[in-house]
């Protein structure tokens, strides 16, 4: 049993930043279409339903006690779903640097969507600004290729399917080189972007998924529950080697063979 | 529920070639202690021990009917285990074929062991020579570190673990980049070995796992066995990508945005 | 001083595939207007002009003695840059086997264009079909776009050039993930392909380049001619590491630290 | 021309760390001996003789004017050659920001050697703790195996050397996966450790070479200094891509084929 937690700004609070907030407020009637109680919400209800038995999903927004990210919280997560967007900058720094903990030191899995790739999390384990040249805020569709049929993560999608309404990124997206890339996205006006992207830090694995802006329905078409389900499955390490990233000074020294003898002992 | 097939030589058999002939025989005490009903016995009792309901385990050798790689046989695997040393080029060139179509076209899993580095498939996979610069058929110990402990294969085992007794060999090995590398080995003479690989071929996933000479009880040791049923997990493609690779003069053409028109209809 | 060699098929002669010869044959004006004197030899000026000094460039084709590959032409070649389009059948499995081996065991670099891709020695090298899905010969734009722009083959290419006219191939594309990627391409139809990739075999690097249709004017383009010779540069080993690949049973053995006594001695 | 700068720790100030300090005591003469006037003395004398009139090679230290990394030091170095051990706390964090910020931005390649690994510049570019899990000062031989052969980095170099005395240090080292790995070391009790890895970060390419303690005579060693300068040319970037990682508000937007038009006007 996969225990995911879906943490997400709640929609109905503005960003602080002007641009941002104009977006979002000439936006609200769509976003409030698409998600009326919030996208956690939506994103929950997809893995419920792909999960089933296997999955136990709950959810938590950045304007819960403790910003959402309790200890607590994440000691009961096993794999976090995180979307962000116009409130990156209100994390608070301790929040941020123990999901980066979970990840690194106890192998919770972490999928990133969409703007949450400008989140402190995701940053702090990329060592990249994490940004994107260009962008466009129009009608375009998003086509999603498979580049990587054999992964776990496009299991049972097909080598092309679109989204129909999207917000357009470019390349350069200033992130390391993925450790596995998954999909590549086409826009309408023929630009490109890497959109799923595998990382691994520490003891845990990251899934980055590009598509996922709020005005739109994405979070609603199939593949994209299909695509998360997967991530889910994939990220989750039921027993992570044993490793621990001890502090040095407190290490074992000053013996030949140690190993040899521990393993046999 | 995963179908395995375990292949190999039967050990009974002995090598053509004089060098390897002369080592098995000298050897032949050795081999039928550990292996007495042959070395695919013992990988399928692991596989069994370690899978229990998530699998079904059968095993087929190079002495069967077709070299035990009937097209039914491989129809019915979904992960194919390799173990090969002495006859490597006794396997017809149209067997070693069906098994590398499997893999690229239909998404079968393939766990090479050992000199099965060496087998034809392996090597038609990989574009290189799949040689080894040195070896030495001593007593080494082999230890095998953990490089990659987020990953799938290497859930449950330690930071490092020891192989009691196994042959040696040491780089470069002549293989392509592996797309991942969970294990790394060092020898008692104080030489290493990339010894846990995993690659990317179309539709299918391939791991390669250097431990495993006939003459010592390698596969009986728990940790080996825990690493082959992750690998035989993490190779397995329920429901592949559907990306199928036409011959480039049947496909598709003429149209812009076909793709398009296709994911609305 | 680099010593590279272009090698391609002379494009006065056609394909014996049928639907390949009827297309050439339509298109013979164009290829001719593009490249009266062979594709070869305006890549090699492109080389010419771009690399000056450091680099001295031939040419050879599949219709010279010995299909251009005897052994002293590649003795005498640092880089190969293969072009090869309707004519891949053709080449003799010894030129592709001579080809293969330079790259795996001399570090001979290896530069592939277009439908080079298919070609003998380069399907062997990645151990995959090298098939695309799907392609169309019409009238697309190729936007190649840089995802590495710290690569040595991106220096100086802006983060998206056009090519006005090129066909179009799109993913998936049976390849085997590349050690790096450096550019991925979309086309008028919103297709895209992973573009720009590099593998390594034993000692030699290897660099694979879609654009390059003998209908279009693509190797006459400022930003193809320096990716070119970026690539050149690149895929040059002056003095590769000195591992070889023996043959196993020639191998030294039976000896603890053979090593550390050799790097003493 | 190359424009390289070794900065480093000077060896005359001793570590506020008390383990740290009663080590480095212990060690005072052996220090001395090897490296009276600083390890960057060494370290910068071995590139001149390497580079020659490639490279122009500078010195400065963390005890200099800004801590040795003034915004014109930077601006007038192409690869940055970083060694630290006892004292990588004092480091100012207006100083790591400012050479994070040259590598993804300008392409200033970074060479990072030993316990460099745990400086603030090189801890935020990977995103990891950077942390070793176990290590041993005491009278190891390290012997550094080539896998990567075709690397520009490993070019000369022998597919196995020795260096008689080194620190070890094994895995799990807290790194990501090298984009490219060209060594991996073996100590005389057994231990393994990835000791030479690449990574890229914006624009920037880094290289982290593992053996470096400052007890021993490793970089008066053939084979580190010639290493070390593969490395400072590998690293270098004459004319990166003039992708700009632009804060996304004030992106481009809201045309179709931007790209196209530009390319074109």
């Amino acid at each position: 049993m996969i225990r995911a937690t879906v943490w997400a700004e709640p929609l109905g609070q503005m960003s602080a930043h002007p641009a941002l907030r104009a977006l979002q407020e000439a936006e609200r009637a769509r976003i409030f279409t698409h998600y009326p109680e919030g996208i956690h919400r939506v994103i929950c209800d997809g893995l419920v339903h792909e999960l089933g038995a296997e999955g136990s999903v709950s959810t938590t927004t950045l304007d819960d006690c403790e910003q959402g990210l309790a200890p607590e919280v994440l000691a009961a997560t096993d794999v976090l779903v995180w979307w962000s967007h116009g409130r990156n900058d209100e994390l608070s720094d301790e929040a941020a640097e123990r999901v980066v903990r979970c990840v690194r030191e106890r192998g919770m899995g972490l999928i990133v969507l969409h703007s949450g790739i400008e989140s402190k999390p995701f940053r702090q384990l990329m060592g990249t600004s994490c940004q994107t040249e260009r962008w466009r805020h129009g009608d375009d569709y998003e086509a999603v290729w498979t580049v990587a049929p054999s992964h776990a993560i496009s299991e049972g999608i097909a080598p092309v399917f679109v989204i129909p309404h999207e917000e357009m990124w470019c390349e350069f997206i200033d992130i390391p080189v993925p450790d596995d890339l998954v999909f590549i996205s086409s826009f309408a006006g023929g630009e490109i972007c890497r959109s799923g992207c595998c990382f691994r830090r520490g003891k845990g694995r990251i899934f980055y998924f590009r598509p996922g802006h709020e005005a739109h329905a994405t979070f609603h078409q199939a593949e994209v529950r299909r695509i998360l389900a997967n991530a889910v499955r994939w990220a989750y390490t039921p027993a992570p080697s044993p490793a621990h990233f001890a502090d040095r000074w407190e290490g074992k020294q000053g013996s030949l063979g140690w190993f040899q003898r521990e393993a046999i002992d």
